[in-house]
């Protein structure tokens, strides 16, 4: 199974100035274990073209690149998988496009959602915004690491918690049955990314071997 | 060959009161030959549940579908055709996406554009904008009839002209080299739809009319 422990997501703005494919590369080398695409803004021909020179980058490091929403862009450069919201296309649908071994996540904000979630089709699923975000303007309500714990606990899918979780937030998400932290700030747009993300790895391993003891 | 005389491009803001299907159904109706759904503001849920109802509805009609730019909603719900932008996936792309058989259309905007069309990919192109529109804010400039004829000129494709194009403009378009006009606002919002449709066709068939005589 895929590894969602540190799992990026790339934000056009806040990686204006080093670039998605540089970051991408440097949160990798810090420990990222999956790298998703989310550009809502962008045509497609930009999208593509972006996720093309990822797949490339990221092929020496195994890690798998995920495509946000645009179904056809997975399909058209091979992506190792698809991530999309309940707004987006059905998950049934995109299961049919993209096939059985590809990665199929699914976002949720809160237990109904997580109990709806159809566990024979979706891989993992991105439970969130646990905070208040900045990156995603039109996301549900913060749901706070109980509302995360709720929800997690109603599917029995891998999960990732998701909107502005910082460090010092992994123990108390650990503790409550979280399986990865997916970042878009704590990471892009920082002024040592790979630092930024060896730090969180650090803190999650931490997390995990404390919980296990 | 798909009849292109009268081309339908739907529009959510114009079409709101109406309703997309309502609007699509009541235009061809009125003598619409082709009906395509463009909807960049809507999330893809939105846009397939439509495409989906879209599809239904002009079935009695023999009349195809054509998705714009989300080549995946075009696969999932089997429409008949896609048309992209030079911003979009590329054309060769899409068809190799959606096959031999389905309507693949791209939009050209000037004679550059139209000389690079692989006419061996694509089946018709959209010239355009004639005139300044409203409906499509991040348009390239307006060519006018003799912008459209020049790019008409340059590529053998059979073609659409789009952008405020009115009842008034037919003939010359005509006159040059035209094979379907595509219209938003001559027929989105229009107190009267299929009278609007009829009234844009009968324009259409007097032009060709005159031409061939």
């Amino acid at each position: 199974m895929i590894d969602l422990s540190l799992y990026l997501v790339l934000d056009p703005v806040l990686c204006a100035e080093k670039g998605m494919v540089q970051t991408a590369v440097e949160a990798v080398e810090g420990g990222a274990t999956v790298v998703q695409l989310r550009a809502p803004d962008w045509k497609k021909r930009a999208f593509y073209d972006c996720a093309v020179e990822l797949k490339a980058a990221l092929k020496p490091y195994g890690v798998p690149l995920i495509i946000n929403d645009h179904v056809d862009i997975a399909m058209a450069m091979d992506a190792d998988g698809v991530h999309v919201g309940q707004k987006d296309l059905p998950a049934n649908v995109v299961r049919q496009m993209i096939g059985k071994d590809k990665i199929l996540g699914l976002s949720v904000s809160n237990m109904e959602e997580a109990i709806a979630c159809d566990t024979s089709i979706v891989d993992y699923i991105g439970i969130g915004p646990i905070f208040a975000t900045a990156t995603k303007p039109d996301a549900a309500p913060a749901m706070g690491i109980d509302g995360f714990a709720t929800a997690a606990a109603h599917c029995p899918l891998p999960n990732v918690a998701i909107g502005s979780v910082k460090e010092k937030d992994i123990v108390d998400l650990v503790n409550v049955g979280c399986n990865g932290i997916a970042v878009v700030s704590a990471i892009c747009g920082q002024a040592d990314v790979k630092k930024a993300a060896l730090g969180l790895k650090a803190a999650w391993q931490k997390a995990i071997d404390s919980k296990a003891r």
